[in-house]
């Protein structure tokens, strides 16, 4: 028995006409081999797609959702899977469209600045194509060295550089689209600003419930002549806090700035054991300077005083590549190493406005003691983007529910103090719940007509993102959407 | 007689319920105050309003706009009225609906760098406002003194110092819009990214057809510790724009960039007398430098190297305000001073990939040599955004016609070699007719579904950004909106 039996769908017609368009090898339908596709990073969410389709063309995956569109089959887009909102989340009796045999650069401009590229190409490569040169592309979410374009334009995905260089929307010049009815559209363009309606905007973050993206031309820019990485330690949350927002004040915007606190820098000093970060410390900084030389060492002097100013007790610094990368080390293995504190542990993302960091950093340790889970902070400080891993063990009975109830209450508070439900990681299937505690019915009605123009049949990533009566309860009630006129509702 | 005689119109009724909303002296409906009304900076197009209307709020806003449905009127927002693609044109039977009351700021948040402003409120004030506390607002239109934010908001507009830190959508943290409908939507929010579709980027740019801003969170930004000017002149276009490639190619991005050839130079001295620009240049370059101190002295250094060696004759700079005012008042002057030049003069706006401009200023010439109208030129020249204004004499019969025929073949070119149709004045009613030449009907078709979703009874600004058959001929014939599922063709 290779693919599921579900009556409803003549799946050996649907696998035929799949394998006319990929060629046998390009559809994966054994049981043991689907298993890998049941879940992205967020892994407390489970379903087995019925095929996984390995297309190599734009015109293949417009081919392939014609099909999908013919039989009513849900569709989802997949890249490396590294999301950790359960974007590429399967859904029942679906299809998943997996780009990675997608991974060609397509061309390169240095002289206007960009490159175009499939959206398998992972991350991490674009700067290495481009680094020869005397380039770099911005965006370098934790999982750059596996996670793909594609992903990061669906989850309009942030990293360590975003502070000063913007997330992945604000890098994506122009885009070749595949339409959930298969159609195949090029929205944006070559420039910074085309006129008309900016859909390549609202198609970046959209999650993969507008279309899938085959070809993506993103902006690169020049590497910085000199980079500088601070470290410093503190005895207190809200002295490092009040660094941050003091840095930010003083008109210098770093390359990054972020913060880990007890916990987090014992957990990476265990697992990847940097020792640069002292254990005995409350919070660390991390504050990256880049631009001319001597622009670096004015700032790099400037941040050091701001630092000593809020009662850092050491400040050092490192120029040289080497050094740079052990500094950073640590930030970047803090998840990973967040695993080896407690058998399983729940990231949360959220973001809040820079001076609200001290008073929601207080809270979040309330609700530490209050629901008796450790909580390890590791974040962007710069742009308010925090990162909290509540620390649990999944084998107890109960034990997920109870701190999916502690990340809500995280997210309330990150919308109470003016913030969002999400600063990189997307909605995705993990969060549409908390989606009316940011927006009215209004707003949300409005999005979800967006979603009906490009997405009429709903079959293109269906029940991410927006709240759904079924999985999400009471929150969904609150969110009746209005009849597009003549159109059934969605 | 008050008011225009159409029959189909109850205008009794319909000035009795505006005037319960924004009382009899917020609705202006004398025909000799309306004419004022009949355009905006774009004059060769003019319709007079049935009836201005001013209101204070947006809850009245929301309440002019639900009358205008009820009553099947078309509305047109407005602000200062000096966009120059008539996007606020009025259509025939139409309400403008005037923010010039709406000049409050609501609310300013230095810490968090951001303001609230009402959309009447005009541009330059948000720097005013600001500015004592070392910040300002970046973007900067020419007509900066006088234009307002909710018109830059519908415009998405540039200036100067869009190069380096972005047009107006990249400083609109948040809006609350009244809908076509007359509902009140907040979109966005008060920090970078919010989750979701992006709204706010569609809106912002959408030329008023999506709604009316009635508040509007921008980003504010630290006012640089030093800037500096630096003018370069050239004894050919093509050594001119070879530097302004040369300059970001070395990794400097200048607060701006601009150029003008020797037309604009000499209508400029004529008129203003700077007495800065050499009347025998064939192009200068304004270069501007922000950033630090010693930042702005090294690459003060190098932009003057690449200028040399490049050809410039001289290369002067200034960093006192007073004298970089100077060197600046030239370029602010030089759509006006073209006034001076001949008795009407067509300002074209046209974006094209930065290394093209060597080559389409060439062709410019080409173009003004074949249509015998003199064309000067004045740009933005480090995004490729080109301003070239047409000189000609509209008591000559045809010769609009003529010079709006060698405007669209300087688009067609702009297009041709990747750019677009509008950098910064945005589509309105002057270029809908091109905007086939750079979108197919597939994705001119999404963006009109995405209008439909806000605007179903096209009652928001319409006729504008997309051509109609009415107006447009043979362009439009190439653009059939297919039917939205079970909708009416609007």
């Amino acid at each position: 028995m290779l693919i599921p039996e579900k009556k409803q769908y003549n799946w050996k017609a649907i696998i035929k006409a799949f394998e006319t368009v990929v060629g046998k090898n390009g559809v994966v339908q054994r049981r043991e081999e689907l298993i890998t596709y049941e879940c992205d990073g967020l892994t407390s969410y489970r379903e087995r797609p019925a095929l996984v389709l390995l297309p190599r063309t734009t015109e293949q995956i417009a081919q392939i959702v014609k099909i999908c569109n013919q039989y009513s089959l849900p569709f989802i887009a997949r890249g490396s899977g590294t999301g950790l909102s359960g974007g590429a989340l399967p859904s029942e009796n679906s299809v998943l469209i997996v780009t990675s045999l997608m991974r060609q650069i397509l061309s390169i401009d240095l002289d206007n600045q960009r490159i175009v590229v499939q959206p398998g190409v992972i991350n991490s490569w674009v700067t290495q194509t481009v680094s020869g040169a005397g380039f770099y592309y911005a965006p370098d979410p934790s999982s750059q060295i596996i996670c793909s374009i594609g992903g990061n334009v669906a989850e309009n995905s942030g990293g360590v550089h975003c502070l000063k260089y913007g997330v992945t929307t604000n890098h994506v010049l122009g885009l070749k689209i595949v339409t959930p009815t298969g159609e195949i559209l090029d929205l944006g363009g070559q420039i910074p600003e085309t006129p008309g309606y900016d859909l390549t905007g609202v198609f970046v973050g959209s999650e993969g419930t507008l279309g899938i993206a085959t070809e993506i031309t993103l902006k690169i820019l020049k590497t910085a002549e000199s980079i500088c990485v601070l470290l410093a330690d503190f005895t207190s949350i809200e002295a490092a806090g009040a660094t941050v927002s003091d840095i930010i004040s003083a008109g210098i915007i770093p390359g990054g700035m972020e913060m880990m606190d007890n916990i987090s820098i014992n957990a990476v000093e265990d697992v990847v054991a940097t020792n640069c970060y002292p254990r005995d410390a409350t919070a660390i900084l991390l504050v990256e300077i880049d631009g001319l030389d001597v622009e670096v060492q004015v700032n790099k002097q400037r941040v050091a005083e701001i630092c000593r100013q809020n009662g850092a007790r050491n400040v050092t610094s490192a120029s040289d590549p080497e050094t740079r990368l052990k500094l950073w080390k640590g930030r970047k293995a803090a998840f990973a190493a967040a695993g080896h504190l407690s058998p399983d542990y729940y990231v949360q993302d959220g973001v809040i406005p820079r001076t609200q960091l001290p008073y929601v950093l207080q809270e979040i340790e309330a609700l530490s003691e209050k629901y008796g889970y450790k909580i390890a902070n590791v974040f962007h400080a710069g742009d308010g983007n925090l990162h909290p891993l509540i620390l649990y063990d999944n084998s107890i009975p109960g034990a997920l529910e109870k701190v999916e109830e502690v990340g809500g209450e995280i997210l309330k508070l990150c919308v109470k103090v003016g913030g969002s439900i999400s600063g990189e990681h997307g909605i995705g299937a993990d969060k549409k719940c908390y989606m009316p505690d940011m927006f009215t019915p209004a707003d949300l009605e409005t999005m979800q007509w967006v979603r009906q123009v490009f997405n009429p049949q709903g079959l293109a990533n269906p029940g991410k993102i927006f709240p759904t009566p079924r999985t999400c309860g009471e929150a969904a009630n609150s969110v009746s959407i209005k009849q597009f006129p003549g159109v059934e509702k969605f």
